[in-house]
C-alpha cells in the first residue's frame, strides 16, 4: 500500500518526505522503495542528510542507488562518501560503462565544467545515414531524460556540430548526417570554470551546452537545471563569506559545524580589536584633556567598517560580472571622489551635532572640528582600502570574495582609529 | 558592408558591441541595423544603458524595437521608460494583439509570476483534432522561439494539461486532443512571488511553467532563461543589502547614484556611533581609574557587529530557502548556545592576552576579567539580536534581508557598549 502511495510522487517530493520523517523511517523507506525512485530523491536532499543516509547503507546498497543515477549525480554522491568506501562502492557498480564514466569524472574539479557535466547525451556520427542515426538515437535516448540537442561528432569523437530534429525527420533515410548537420555549436572546455559556463549559458539563453577536451572530443554536456543549482550555491557561498562564515552551513547544522564556520572570523575581529586598543593606549596622554575623542572611537570604527564593506561589495560583484572596466588607479580615484562626497556630508552632520551637543564643555568647537575632520579622512581611507584590497587579490588570482565583511571591517578598524587619533592630535596641538 | 558583418552575430554579442562603442556610434548602429537584430540585443544590455539609449529614440522608433520583442521583454523595456512617453510608444505599436498583451502585462508586479511571464506559447484546444492542432501549432510556432511544451486548454481557455509531441505525431489525424493529452501539468498563479516560481522550477528541474489566473485560465508562461536572470538579480540585491547598499547599483554607475544607495546606511551608522559616544559619556566617572575599559570599546563593537551579522545572515538565508524549522524560541536557544560557546572561547583568549599584556598595571587581573566577561555577555546578546530581528521582521511580513549588515551592526554597537560598561562596572565595583 505504501508502495502504491509513492508511485506517482515526484522525486523532489519524495526527498521532502525523507527529510521530514525520522531517521529509521527514512532508512526503511530508502530500502523499501526501488532505487529508481530513491536515487533521484537522494540527489534532491541536502548534502548533509544524504551523506548521513548513505553512510548507513552497505556499499552494495549504495551502488544500487548510484546505478540508477545520471553520471553527474552519481559522481557527486560518491565524492561525498568517505574515501575508504568510495572504491568499494564503485567496484559494486554492475554497468561497466557507468563505472568507467564515474571513474573518469571523479578526476574533475567539482566547480569546473567537468564537475558539472553528465555523460548522458545523444551523439551521432557524421558518417551515419539518417536511418542508422534514428535507430542509434532510440537506443541512446533511453538513458537521457531530456534530449535538448543532438550532437554530431567525427569518427574520432570530435564535436563538429548539432542536428535539428526537424532536418532529421524531413530528410531522406539514406541521406548522410554530414550533409544535413548544423556546423555551428557552442561548447566549453572540461576545465573551464563553472562560473564562466554559467555566464555563457545565461548570456546565450542555452538549456544545455556540450563539454569537450583539448582535442575537441565530446565528453559530456551540462544542463541548465544543474547550472541553476550551481548559481544558487555560489551566491549563497559569497553571501556567507561576506558575513564572515567560511564553510557552507545551514541554519539547521550542528553547533560544532556552525562554530567551525564562524569562529575564525571572530578571532580575526578579536585581533583587530586588540590592535585598536593598543593604538588607543599609545594616545593615553591626551585622554585626560580630550576624553571625548575616545568616546567617538566606536563611531569611527563603525564608519570605517561600513564604508569599506560597501566599497568592497561593489568591487567584488563588479569583478564577478566582468563589469569593472578601466585601470585600478581610475577606480581608486572614483572611489576617493565618492568617499570624499560621503565623508563631507557625514563630517558636516557630525560637526553640527557635536558642536551643539557639547557646547558647554571647554574647547568643544575645537574638539568637534577635530573629530569631524578625522571622520572625513577615515572615510576616504576606508573607501580606498575597500576598493584596493579586492582588486589586488583579484590581480593575484585570489578570489576577491573573501575580502569583504570581517576582513575589511577589521583592517579598517585598525587603520581608521590610527588615522583618527593621528589627525585629531595634529589639529588639537 | 557593416550590415553583413552583423548578420551572423548573436544578439548577446551585438549588445556587447553596443556597450563598448561610444554613444553616437551606438545610436547609429541602433538605427542602421533592423529591429529584429537590435531589439534582442537591447534586452541584453544593462538597464541603465538601455534606458539611456531608448531615451534618445523617438516613440515611433522605440515602438519598432518593441514590436520585435517577446512580450516579456517588451513590457520590461516599456516599464523603464518615462511614464510620459510610455503611452505614446504603446500607441505606435502596430500589432493589435501585441499592444493588448503589453497593456495587460504592465499591470503585474515586476517580481511576480505575471512580471516574469511571456505571452508567447503554444496553446491547443481540447476540442481540436490532431490535424487541426498541427495546423494551428505551425501558425503559433512562428512567434515562439522555443516550444518546450504544448499546453492544452478548454474552450474557455482553462489550462487542463499538456501534450507530448510524440503522442501528437503518432496519433491518427482525426483523433481529438481530449483523448490524447496528459492531464498533469504544473502551473503557477499570476500573482505568485517570483522567488517561489524560481524555487518550484529549480525543485522540479522545469524549463518552462505555465501561468494561470484565478479561474485557471492560461495567461502565459515563464521560461528558465528568465528565471536564471531573476535568480542572479535577487542574489545581487541581497548581497548589496547585506553590505549596506540599497538600490541596485553597479561599479560603473555615477557617483550621485552610488551616494544615494550608500549614504542612508552610513547615516544610520553615524547615529549609532553618536549613541555609543553618549553611553560612554555616561560612564565618564570611571574613565580615570579604568581607561583600559574605554580602549576596548572598538573591540566590543566589532565583535558585537560580527556575531550579529553572522547570525542574521544564516537566518536570512535559511528563511529564503525555507529551511528554518521549529519555533522562534528554539532557534534563539540554539543561537544562545552557539554564542555561549564562541563567547567562551573568545573571552578566554582575550582574558589570557589582557591579563598578560597589562600585568604590570594596577588592578590588571580585575580589569582583564571584567573586559572578558563583558565580551562573553555581549557576544550572547549579539547572537540573540542577530537571530531575533530577522525572524521578527519575517513574521511581520517584512523582507528580513534588510536586517543584515549596517542595521544589525549599528544596533549591536549600541547595545553591546551599553551592556559592556554595565557589566564591567558591576564586576569592578
Ligand atoms: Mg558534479
Ligand atoms: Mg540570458
Ligand atoms: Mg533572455
Ligand atoms: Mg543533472
Ligand atoms: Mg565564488
Ligand atoms: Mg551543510
Ligand atoms: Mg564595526
Ligand atoms: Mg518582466
Ligand atoms: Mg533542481
Ligand atoms: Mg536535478
Ligand atoms: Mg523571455
Ligand atoms: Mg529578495
Ligand atoms: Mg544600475
Amino acid at each position: 500500500i505504501l508502495l502504491e502511495l509513492f508511485e506517482d510522487v515526484h522525486h523532489a517530493d519524495v526527498a521532502e518526505i525523507l527529510d521530514e520523517v525520522n531517521w529509521d523511517e527514512a532508512l526503511y523507506l530508502l530500502r523499501l522503495l526501488d532505487s529508481e525512485t530513491t536515487s533521484e530523491a537522494l540527489m534532491e536532499l541536502d548534502d548533509d542528510v544524504r551523506e548521513r543516509l548513505l553512510d548507513s547503507l552497505t556499499p552494495k546498497e549504495i551502488a544500487e542507488e548510484i546505478e540508477e543515477m545520471d553520471t553527474d549525480d552519481a559522481v557527486d554522491a560518491i565524492a561525498e562518501l568517505d574515501s575508504a568506501i568510495q572504491e568499494a562502492v564503485i567496484e559494486q557498480i554492475e554497468d561497466e560503462e557507468h563505472k568507467a564514466d564515474i571513474r573518469e569524472m571523479l578526476q574533475y574539479d567539482e566547480d569546473s565544467a567537468g564537475g558539472l557535466m553528465a555523460k548522458e547525451l545523444i551523439r551521432v556520427k557524421e558518417t551515419w545515414t539518417v536511418a542508422g542515426c534514428v535507430r542509434e538515437m532510440r537506443r541512446q535516448a533511453e538513458e537521457v531524460t531530456r534530449v535538448h540537442s543532438i550532437y554530431v561528432v567525427t569518427k574520432e569523437d570530435v564535436l563538429i556540430g548539432r542536428l535539428s530534429l526537424k532536418d532529421l525527420l524531413t530528410s531522406d533515410t539514406k541521406t548522410k548526417i554530414s550533409e544535413i548537420y548544423i556546423p555551428k555549436v557552442d561548447s566549453v572546455h572540461v576545465n573551464d570554470d563553472g562560473e564562466d559556463v554559467a555566464k555563457l549559458m545565461q548570456k546565450y539563453d542555452l538549456e544545455a551546452i556540450p563539454v569537450v577536451d583539448d582535442e575537441k572530443k565530446l565528453l559530456g554536456r551540462i544542463t541548465i537545471d544543474d547550472i541553476v543549482d550551481f548559481i544558487r550555491d555560489e551566491a549563497k557561498e559569497d553571501y556567507q563569506l561576506a558575513a564572515g562564515i567560511t564553510q557552507e552551513v545551514e541554519a539547521d547544522d550542528s553547533i560544532i559545524e556552525l562554530t567551525r564556520a564562524r569562529l575564525p572570523w571572530l578571532f580575526l575581529g578579536l585581533i583587530g580589536g586588540v590592535g585598536a586598543a593598543t593604538i588607543m593606549g599609545g594616545f593615553e596622554d591626551i585622554l585626560e584633556d580630550y576624553a571625548l575623542l575616545f568616546f567617538y572611537t566606536p563611531l569611527i570604527a563603525a564608519m570605517a567598517g561600513n564604508v569599506g564593506v560597501q566599497s568592497s561589495a561593489i568591487i567584488v560583484q563588479g569583478l564577478a560580472n566582468d563589469d569593472v572596466k578601466g585601470s585600478i588607479s581610475n577606480r581608486l580615484l572614483k572611489e576617493m571622489a565618492l568617499a570624499a562626497l560621503n565623508g563631507l556630508l557625514l563630517g558636516l552632520a557630525l560637526f553640527a551635532f557635536t558642536a551643539l551637543w557639547y557646547r558647554n564643555e571647554p574647547d568643544s568647537l575645537h574638539t568637534a572640528l577635530a573629530i569631524s575632520i578625522s571622520l572625513f579622512a577615515v572615510i576616504i581611507m576606508a573607501g580606498i582600502i575597500g576598493t584596493f584590497i579586492p582588486l589586488f587579490l583579484n590581480k593575484r588570482g585570489i578570489d576577491p570574495a573573501i575580502a569583504t565583511g570581517p576582513f575589511i571591517t577589521t583592517s579598517n578598524d585598525i587603520f581608521g582609529i590610527l588615522i583618527y587619533f593621528w589627525i585629531a592630535k595634529l589639529i588639537l596641538f
